[in-house]
């Protein structure tokens, strides 16, 4: 929703300010570690590597922007910050979402080293899904009608349908993949598939509560607004630095099983020798 | 041309300004990508990877210009993006495609693998052709003369001829090299054949139809522009993004063909023991 930034007190401004810059911090440091770090792992998983470095990447990206524009949104004034009367672009949100949301999916199926006939349609429907999900959440997030049973509403059960589509297929359709492999392997991809749950539906959860309890939670209070702001960072946080971290360890677990030992690699500048 | 900008609603602004953000962010991952997965091909299609790559570093930097200039152009007042006065500059886009468009022309020839003394000359041809197109272009979308039979449709009409020469030289001289290929590497490159059509196509609509139209799509309404920037945008994510992701799979394709697998793929040290 386009609305009203409230005036915040320099401790609120400032934790949400901490929490972005934060942020931008952790994702393009994440990136440099997944783009070196993908050398340790066997050639056939540097794929989902290099996915969870473009995720980072374009979070760091939308990061960097959303701190600037929280910057220009507000001023300090005789001690305490008051909307400058820019808008407070929370709509990154949104274009980081379309961008890195099917990349996660995306990353999860690589990783677990299906065939190639099954790797395929599976990204593709799971991709395909997750960006559903997110155009279907946007007319809702940018409506000014935010009732239970309004836009906001309408728009919020429509993109839930690809939501609990996603789960299921997690859930269930790739339930015996994960439990085939080795009980590591297992225990970690189920650990992938947990953070992605508990993560993303934080999206939901932040998004019902002002509209089924509009009194006890108004959408536009300085607290509302920085612990929205703040929920969200953490969530991103973790479903992106620490879920790529998570894929490192299947990919690296799954690499010593088939076989691959980086510590056995040989130099580039010994090969010529 | 160079025309007044006309006062847009927050949603008509944030839309073009998203969209401009969310090309910066998929030309800069797209980039990354290409550059990390140029070594998922054989060594003699990686120099048209790093073509892709080049293309999306150039058109990042321009939306980022882009994004810049159309922020500067536009003011919120009193709940309304009024016009600053300062110039949005949309000749960024012809800077843009005077080196890109050429790339991407020449990024096809190189993905097809033809021999050493006709991918040269080819290449050249078609790269020369696409830069005259683009500037023959330019004067008439300058131009203060908007009629159809005047400054405007004189360089549009001149820009025309080296867009259908090129588009003859895809469909019918590159017919037979693109039949020589196996099934799947044919139908790749039809398609990539295909999306260079479509995308370089909506240039030509966009740019005659307020000249053929002038009533039914004034140049200066909050419609038009907000129609015409988004519609520009999309077609160049598709063009040069979702283009090189065909290229990609089309080098991937042609260097399993003929023996180059990722996943056995020998670490640079031991390759030589």
């Amino acid at each position: 929703m386009l609305q009203e930034l409230p005036t915040l007190t320099p401790g609120q401004y400032s934790l949400v300010f901490n929490m972005f810059s934060f942020t931008v911090a952790t994702m393009t440091a994440s990136f440099v570690f997944f783009v070196l770090a993908r050398n340790n792992v066997a050639p056939k998983y540097r794929i989902s590597m290099m996915v969870s470095a473009l995720v980072v990447f374009i979070a760091g990206y939308h990061y960097f922007r959303i701190t600037s524009s929280w910057e220009a949104a507000y001023a300090l004034q005789n001690g305490m910050y008051q909307p400058t009367g820019e808008l407070f672009n929370d709509a990154y949100r949104y274009v980081d979402w379309l961008l890195t949301v099917p990349l996660l999916t995306v990353e999860l199926v690589l990783v677990m080293g299906l065939p190639k006939n099954e790797r395929g349609p599976l990204a593709a429907k799971l991709g395909f899904l997750a960006a559903l999900m997110i155009v279907l959440g946007y007319p809702g997030e940018v409506s000014e009608n935010a009732a239970l049973f309004g836009t906001r509403g309408l728009w919020g059960f429509l993109s839930t349908i690809p939501f609990v589509w996603i789960l299921y297929i997690l859930f269930t359709q790739l339930g015996d993949t994960i439990q085939r492999q080795s009980s590591r392997v297992s225990t970690l991809l189920g650990n992938a598939r947990l953070l992605l749950l508990a993560t993303w539906g934080f999206y939901p959860i932040a998004y019902m509560i002002p509209m089924a309890f509009p009194e006890a939670f108004p959408s536009n209070t300085p607290g509302t607004i920085v612990a929205l702001q703040v929920g969200y960072t953490i969530a991103d946080v973790l479903a992106k630095a620490g879920y790529g971290v998570l894929i490192y360890n299947i990919a690296k677990a799954k690499s010593e099983e088939e076989g691959f030992n980086v510590s056995e690699m040989v130099e580039p500048a010994t090969a010529s020798a």
